[in-house]
């Protein structure tokens, strides 16, 4: 039992229970499903998680936890606008191609069916998130002193679009790297949005 | 019952169905909850689609017909590189945001349980109109004659994340018009992907 406990098994649950909503569609997994795969009874399952709801909104709730983790607390410790900004896009795009961390990730993207209040609680932090890309669009593009063309707000959407898209094509074994995605949207971005 | 054949069904209930889907899940929406907000008996929709799978492929093979005929066919009577492309970008965009047709347009990017063989399908369109891109891209490239530091792959991964990506956040009533969009991811994509 101590052992269990040490080997988070909330984490565990996230990520199987992730897998199979992708696999086979998050109604059609029930929590059987879930407690099957993990070789945990039900009652062993419900101990962790009330329903499958409370899961869904975990996961959401974790992906979100791992990219302020991953991106936004290590790009706050950067100095310079322009720096911080090229750390955070090579940060988002680690995290979107990060194998361990990809079930859980994608799930963000997916309109399942939460139930209101959970879903504008989810919402509330990806809009977060995109506020604080779009501040630092807006620093990186007062420092250059350069008129863009191109507002923070749509520079912001542009971005997240380029880098949240590349879960429905990257291929871990294709042709393009995740270090060549990072410099050629880095690139991209740079010359495209900030002038 | 002609009247009814005039009014192209097929194409309503996959409109119906796709927003059912949305609204509620793909695993939660039954024929059942199809045919009673089509107002239809179960055997009139079963007259139309044979299952569920069948609705869900139609509406996704629907949502490449729109791309095809809307984006593709139009930009190919084009003359010159470079506005086949800022046309491509334009009606792109104008597909995602088309009131009428995002229900249908959205099921392509979320990831539905498909029967393998349909799922083949479905992805050989997607992946056919990123190699069209990716040629127009390549394109415009050579014509500029400018070494880019972006190939052509890169830059059209990029492009469709962008614009794919506006379901998620855009709202009609919001700041940023569809023209603006246009504008502005047009500014981005040239200057950032042609170098």
């Amino acid at each position: 039992m101590l052992r269990e406990a040490t080997i988070e098994p909330r984490q565990e649950i996230l990520r199987t229970a992730a897998r199979l909503f992708q696999q086979q569609g998050y109604d059609a997994t029930s929590m059987n499903d879930v407690a099957a795969a993990l070789k945990l009874s039900k009652g062993g399952l419900y101990h962790h998680f009330q329903s499958k709801d409370e899961i869904l909104f975990d996961i959401m709730s974790h992906a979100m936890d791992i990219t302020e983790e991953r991106v936004i607390n290590v790009v706050r410790r950067i100095d310079g606008a322009e720096e911080r900004l090229r750390t955070l896009i090579r940060l988002h795009i680690q995290v979107v191609l990060s194998p361990e961390d990809r079930e859980i990730t994608v799930m963000l993207h997916e309109n399942h069916p939460l139930p209101p209040a959970l879903r504008r609680k989810i919402n509330g932090r990806k809009k977060d998130y995109l506020v604080f890309v779009e501040n630092l669009i807006a620093d990186v593009q007062r420092k250059r002193n350069s008129p863009s063309s191109v507002t923070p707000r749509a520079a912001a959407f542009a971005l997240a679009g380029m880098i949240n898209w590349i879960y429905q094509w990257y291929k871990p074994d294709g042709p393009l790297t995740g270090e060549a995605i990072v410099r050629q949207y880095t690139d991209i971005f740079f010359r495209g949005a900030l002038g």
